[in-house]
């Protein structure tokens, strides 16, 4: 078996798809988690510009692969997805399930801008500006493409008979929107589709890892 | 052999990739290419909102396979480059040429910005600013990433020793930035990567169609 190490910080982000694949696929994997401080700009320390600048692309998540580094974390995902059998059954299928995860790529190039619009201490009615006008629309428009999804899948899960990893990055994204109250309990919507996630967490390849993870919001 | 249809704008931008592989992998398909006015919001006519609302994700192109419509233009890009045989010959392969197209995609991120700029008449400042604080940056550091994986390859493809569908969006973007004067044949960075383009565009199974397709700076 290959040796495997994922490089990325303390958090649940562009990395936690990858975990939740070595999870599924019961593959042993380094999972090194580097401060999260090393992410801001300014303060990152000549060790971790060093490593940085080792990296394909500049970037994190690097997923090592004996000795083979892979950037980009949607490549890494699908990756991994295929090698453990989570990529969708027949080229269709696979294709379907990259486009889902392409939608929602593109989706938080909207979800982006708030993050930072809130963490780097904008006045309130920015951030209140930017959450009603750029984020709402395409949030809708994302919840609505994968309500329509459920519905017609023959399946629980998005695409084909059984899970993918366009179940991962979805279901990992909506467990984020829950911890930043971005998920309503009271909007049918929102309800079917937090319980779609709650069914993907609970997968008994899944469970016990989840309970045990580092909590992190995001 | 499945019946093929395209829909997509009467440009290049998000479909070529698509077209350029019918092309090397010389099969027929419908090559529907719907006005240019028709991406402009406020003029856009029933009949073509009526045809965007039965996309699978309200958006163009669509690839239409005997009756299967998918959406978001990598997905059709992998989709393809997978059924005609260049996606790259090992998985570690078809990684590095998902990373590399995902990398252009990030950079695409900060080229929008600039194009929207451009055509929605701001004020020549405005544009000058983020031409030379957004996008002059991201250029840059992708043209440095591209150059090194050249430099590194043992062919003169990006990817293993073939021709991928990585280099099949990246002349197709060079080839854009040629036309729009963001290629600087004095700079020998620049000019590398635009003889590497020629390259790619001079292939037997590519020349014909490029030579007589319709020309679109984009």
């Amino acid at each position: 078996m290959p040796s495997y190490k994922l490089t990325y910080f303390d958090i649940r982000a562009f990395a936690e798809p990858a975990r939740l694949l070595f999870h599924l696929g019961g593959v042993p994997y380094e999972d090194v988690r580097m401060p999260t401080d090393d992410i801001v700009p300014g303060i990152q320390s000549d060790a971790f510009l060093a490593l940085k600048d080792k990296t394909p692309f500049g970037r994190f998540p690097v997923l090592s692969i004996d000795g083979f580094d892979l950037a980009q974390s949607t490549a890494i995902h699908r990756y991994l997805a295929r090698k453990f059998g989570y990529a969708g059954k027949s080229p269709e299928d696979e294709a379907f399930a990259d486009s889902i995860v392409d939608q929602v790529k593109e989706y938080l190039e909207s979800f982006r801008p708030l993050l930072y619009a809130q963490k780097s201490g904008k006045p309130e009615e920015e951030v209140k500006r930017i959450h009603d006008e750029v984020y709402i629309p395409v949030k809708n428009l994302l919840f609505k493409i994968l309500t329509r999804i459920l519905k017609e899948s023959k399946s629980e899960y998005l695409v084909g008979d059984g899970l993918t990893w366009a179940d991962l990055v979805v279901a990992d994204h909506l467990y984020s929107l829950t911890n930043i109250k971005e998920l309503d309990p009271e909007d049918p919507i929102h309800l079917n589709l937090k319980k779609y996630q709650e069914r993907i967490f609970n997968l008994p390849e899944l469970k016990d890892y989840i309970e045990t993870r580092p909590k992190r919001d995001l």
